[in-house]
């Protein structure tokens, strides 16, 4: 599908010259094929794609460095690649340019297990970095649903289903190493666990979605593996019963761990996609970790509570087995979601409230979707206020897609309107531009507009994308 | 005493034409007193004051906006001052101009006790915060030593002894509203727990030491206060072991919610200031936040931590009062530290390294400090690599200021070669601006100041301060 709101920029030139000096610099590790522009040209997103005008593959920070040299002495667009999971048209070359892939500086620099820390290339993916760390005794928990690069994470503050306790990519990253728009290396805050010198770079680069600098390493904070972890599930009569129970376990102190939303659309298509047979009603997700007593002690203070608010058929799992089977089922609701209609794509919304408004939020856009023609499968990672409508759309019908858009629209105003964000960890790209002034004001997407330009002047860093440029009119 | 690094820019005129009109906003609440001046161009550092020109008292975040165009007008220097704690020179007048007392800015705007959520005006102190909160059965966790300010906490990034398990203002500030050089408002993030919205201003804000904007609100996350409390204190042999006991409490994921060091000379001090009788040795003081069966199990492994490294006299208060007592010991550790010296000021170090590079960084530190002729206690948080000398001076010695600052150069060179931060909690101010290069590299501090240049072309807020614009050369 087009993009619906903007118009973009012209596409600017890519010479002959700069692929030369691309091609004496990296050989064959640059190339103008169509199949790499393709495969490069699109997301997860239901854009259609937009090519870049070649790919390369970086190995190194200081080739990031000379390519971004290179195409700053051509005046040519850079769109940084990891693992091409973003759902929000991050990737669309849309004034073409280069598509800088990161996938191949994937090692791990170096663990640090007595400060909790790890040290990374970009490009490693959060399920092989996990697995490097199988042997420490460490764990890094930001898990959203694809298995995204570390440096794609970074670019888009992702988060997943363990934020509610271990916090998202804001709180888990240290310190970077990132190439500027105009071939410099800087690097932003240190392995210490905080510090007050000077402004957070750190945390500027971290959802910048490519447009500030290049991310070429990342120290992120890990987490002793938990000694014990136990999972349940629990169906509740309405979203408002769940929501409470959420509420009241937090304020309780509970350190849940994971509190996943699944609405009865969503579990049949879970059902379906990994053969469980989960009742297909309104359903949380449960996780726990600690101590074995610790563990033993939240479980039973939940139970209570979802007692209390209505819950039924309050299921444990400790074996791992049994833990991982449900786990990864919720992890692969997106593809699950996505065979319900044949052939489809999905507009998902992501916005994200205060957990006081949650019950509202999903409420009323429940009565949206009832009268909607589209099939809705709602997710959510309730604890955090944050939940995704997977709104399933025939890619090929103009009515369809002007429906999922409309819905998405009143969610997100609606959300906006309870005090809340139209993005709660996808990030912005090319879907939310419009929904990002109406959520901070045309003054604060000044501000960043003047970031922006003042770290790249010539707009060449992943341009087009989070909000329009002044000039760009 | 003097600034021992730099020369400063020339003051600034202050016409009498500024004054008048901020008498006609403000009444009385504009003033030139001599009194009040004097007041508020000093800080809790050792650096003689720099008097403002005048001082304005604002009472709403429109009057704020107000007072900074009326200073934008005659291009004078604003100063936003809180609690007046600051430690690093924060609050000195280097080019004159007005400061910007928010302290009458001090209400709760409101309390979302679902969210865990509260907003403030910046001028409401920690205590007083958690005074209003009382009642809700949940608390602010971040604590300074001083009572000072939220929002001048939110400018320097402050934490205190329970960010090992709470974080800092980094991790616990959600949304700001801040002024802008030119007058306009913004508000930055929202009530949300977490967003992909764009660059992350909330965080850029938070730390920048009053020279992007003045924040005029703020919205914090807020804790339930635990079931269960206990504190513990016990000696230790060495720094090494004591910093070993702690690796391990954190490696086995045991949620200790404070953990401090002090060593013997500041044990002496709180002593005698507190009226306490404490093994005057290494010494660690724990707390623990929790259930009642999850406290006793924390402190139960902590205990036998302790014994493996060596640790003595291990000894419990789980009674609130001789808690209380015990922690706000700790608390005036500061004030109980100057009064080893009459009439002393205290040049006070604020590095923080990997824990891992703890106990060698404070081992060597204890070396330089065997060989000063100063009075130099130390004090920790432990838990986040971060620690404290109060090196004792009479800023009437020269020679005193000089070795004082040579000691802290050691130290702070030290700890960035091991791979930490020159100011873990207390900010860059006039004091580590040297340090911040060192840390940062050149390249990272030019996009420091280009943000800075984009944000306030005409270096109107709190100029002079974090580092040296080009232009100031």
């Amino acid at each position: 599908m087009n993009h619906p709101h903007l118009p973009f920029a012209a596409k600017r030139p890519f010479p002959d010259a700069l692929l030369s000096e691309l091609q004496a610099l990296l050989g064959e590790r640059v190339s103008t094929k169509d199949a790499l522009r393709e495969h490069h040209g699109r997301d997860e997103s239901p854009f259609d794609p937009m090519l870049p005008d070649a790919v390369a593959f970086a190995h190194s920070t200081d080739e990031v460095s000379q390519i971004v040299k290179l195409c700053a002495k051509y005046d040519v667009p850079i769109i940084p690649y990891g693992a091409g999971s973003s759902l929000e048209g991050h990737l669309l070359a849309v004034e073409g340019g280069l598509s800088l892939d990161l996938s191949e500086m994937n090692q791990v620099v170096s663990i640090n297990a007595e400060d909790l820390t790890v040290t990374v290339q970009p490009g490693i993916s959060r399920k092989a970095l996990n697995e490097a760390l199988r042997d420490t005794g460490l764990f890094f928990p930001i898990d959203p649903g694809a298995d995204a690069s570390v440096g794609g994470m970074c670019a888009t503050r992702a988060s997943g289903t363990n934020a509610v306790r271990y916090g998202t990519m804001r709180e888990n990253v240290l310190a970077l190493s990132v190439v500027l728009a105009d071939g410099r290396v800087i690097h932003t805050g240190t392995r210490a666990r905080k510090s007050s010198a000077g402004y957070d770079l750190t945390r500027l680069f971290v959802g910048s979605e490519g447009t500030l600098g290049i991310i070429t390493e990342a120290t992120v904070r890990l987490y002793p593996q938990p000694e014990a972890v136990s999972a349940a599930i629990c169906s509740f009569p309405s979203m408002t019963d769940a929501v409470n129970c959420v509420i009241q376990t937090i304020q309780l102190g509970v350190p849940v761990a994971r509190v996943e939303f699944v609405d009865a659309l969503a579990v049949r298509a879970i059902n379906r996609h990994s053969k469980l047979e989960l009742p297909e009603t309104q359903t949380l997700f449960f996780e726990f970790h600690g101590s074995d007593a610790g563990v033993k002690e939240q479980a039973e203070t939940v139970e209570e509570l979802a007692k209390e608010n209505g819950g039924t058929g309050f299921e444990w799992a400790t074996r791992t087995e049994d833990r991982n089977r449900l786990w990864s089922a919720r992890h692969s609701a997106y593809f699950a979601m996505l065979q319900l209609k044949p052939g489809c794509r999905a507009v998902t919304t992501d916005v994200c409230v205060p957990i006081s408004r949650l019950a509202e939020c999903v409420g009323e856009t429940e009565e949206d979707l009832r009268a909607s023609s589209l099939p809705c499968p709602i997710v959510g990672h309730v604890g955090d206020g944050n939940f995704h409508v997977a709104i399933l759309i025939d890619p090929d019908k103009p009515e369809e897609i002007e429906e999922a858009e409309h819905l998405n629209q009143r969610i997100v105003e609606r959300a906006i309107r309870m005090g809340g964000t139209c993005t709660g960890e996808h990030g912005v790209g090319l879907h939310k531009m419009g929904f990002l002034v109406t959520e901070h004001g045309e003054d604060a997407i000044d501000v960043m507009r003047s970031i922006k330009t003042s770290l790249d002047p010539r707009n060449l860093l992943n341009p087009g994308k989070i909000f329009r440029l002044r000039s760009a009119g």
